[in-house]
């Protein structure tokens, strides 16, 4: 290997973070920003080219000591343009030459994904995926996102959508999703889905529950209070879990019954409810994956939490 | 190119197929032999040999005139060992070396992949694929199989079982299938899973059918049978391709939406109902996609009936 350094890039809608690495994936340096969207989100990229030439003038460093610049960032990507289209989050509404503008600026070669496509990067290089050739990463967030390795490549598809597990419909006859179909995986499994299915499933619930309770008193809750009520033994908030739990096992058992790959890696921040909903989701994966499947793809945890999109990000630059 | 030919074998439990091909795909022989499976298909491998061997002198050719073998077969294949293990309708119960067989035999390089992975190399190489670098083949046979090409390779997955979409369950109430699970794609849009339906279909259906008159009078049905009375107009038959057709536009929006492949290719027996049944399925799989897959996914038919496997076999010795 190299001496040469990696950067990466996590942009989101708040904040930018980044880190300086080794090509061994060791974090050096980090960072972070916040995420001006003000004005069609004009001021994102050279916020970034200015915090990337502030940080290496500070490290006494030359753009010649990298590699190159990796970057996740939401919308649409085309990585081999390096553009970004349609990120609505970072108020972008033309299309957006990072990749031209982020060289221009800095003067290292750049490389671009999508955040969901980054966090599976970083995921199979430094965390859960143990770089096996085939690895799915499932990233139960606000909504759910998806990146798909196999053979060690990462899968973009025919125009850009490969790995978006979000939109597979798992109740032809389920809630509405903002990409206007019905039932769709992160209608009823992202944060905002468990809170759905809570309050659905608490209209029909007649016991003693802290959750039903919490719902009358016309209280908010999070899909952090449901897992955590049903760690607790709420009754309610552990019928909502084993839902939650069915859908997701039912989406990973036909994803793995599709590709086979060595492992789904469930991320995001919905996974912080841990083995309590691993286990569970285990148990519907191997009730609907058929045999060869269930004896070799393994359904894990995410290791790196909110630092496997930029790990991940910085790997791009060594492809 | 090279003047050098291929040679396709394509395994069945009854008949093995084989062609002689140009590099450009072009067939310029075709024979077939009875596949004799009795002694535990022992003699399968040497009558291949023979076969190849016969022709070879009848055409005046040599081992060095050819680029290589390539062989699609039931059961399960190690491509890298050139093996096959559980194939049963071979009566192969202990684990084969064709590869290493067939390579003596020959003295010709020999390839080989299981049976719908070559269909898929070949409806992608020389008939509905057209050569784009996303594809997934969906063979409806006696059962349901599947291949998957993205970017340019097929997919294999952990253990060899990448593409087994007729093991997607897409009914988790639904009927039991030989996998031991319920509801797989199989059980209900394979030719066996379409006369399942029908005979489900017709004990609760009370109009005037004339496919609910012959179960009724206990005669045989078969899978183009529904559809051939369906194209006449048949109430219940029209009912049993609509919700075979549901379930088929289900699975393969799910596949879309999961991989976004340029093409999804219908093929294998039940594919011969044609338009009439790739409408329908269209239908349904436009209504469970979400927007850019729906714009860029296209499910097509299957062009090249049952030389895919032959064709698609060959075209593995240009890897």
């Amino acid at each position: 290997m190299t001496d040469k350094k990696l950067i990466g890039v996590d942009l989101g809608g708040t904040t930018c973070k980044f880190a300086i690495l080794t090509t061994d994936g060791e974090i050096q340096q980090k960072w972070a920003i916040d995420t001006n969207i003000l004005d069609e989100g004009s001021h994102i990229v050279p916020d970034i080219i200015a915090s990337i030439n502030d940080h290496l003038a500070l490290y006494n460093m030359q753009p010649a000591d990298f590699v190159g610049i990796g970057m996740g960032t939401p919308g649409s990507v085309d990585i081999k343009e390096g553009t970004v289209a349609g990120a609505y989050n970072l108020n972008w509404k033309a299309k957006q030459p990072v990749k031209r503008d982020i060289e221009k600026g800095t003067g290292i070669p750049f490389f671009v994904d999508n955040d969901v496509n980054c966090a599976a990067v970083g995921e199979r290089w430094m965390g859960a995926g143990d770089n096996v050739p085939n690895m799915v990463l499932v990233a139960l967030g606000t909504g759910i996102g998806g990146g798909i390795f196999m053979d060690n490549k990462l899968l973009h598809g025919a125009a850009g959508s490969a790995g978006e597990i979000g939109h597979v419909c798992v109740d032809p006859n389920g809630y509405l999703c903002t990409c206007g179909n019905h039932g769709c995986l992160e209608t009823v499994a992202s944060a905002t889905g468990v809170v759905h299915v809570a309050r659905d499933m608490a209209e029909e619930y007649a016991g003693d529950s802290k959750l039903k309770q919490t719902l009358d008193d016309g209280d908010e809750i999070s899909s952090k209070m449901v897992f955590d009520l049903a760690k607790d033994g709420d009754p309610l908030a552990l019928s909502v879990v084993d839902r939650v739990s069915f859908y997701l096992g039912f989406a990973l058992a036909n994803l793995g019954n599709t590709l086979n790959p060595e492992y789904i890696v469930i991320g995001g921040g919905v996974s912080a409810a841990g083995d309590f909903l691993l286990t569970r989701v285990q148990k519907y994966f191997e009730k609907y994956t058929f045999s060869n499947v269930r004896a070799t793809t393994k359904v894990v945890l995410a290791t790196l939490g909110n630092t496997a999109g930029v790990v991940g990000a910085a790997r791009l630059a060594l492809d």
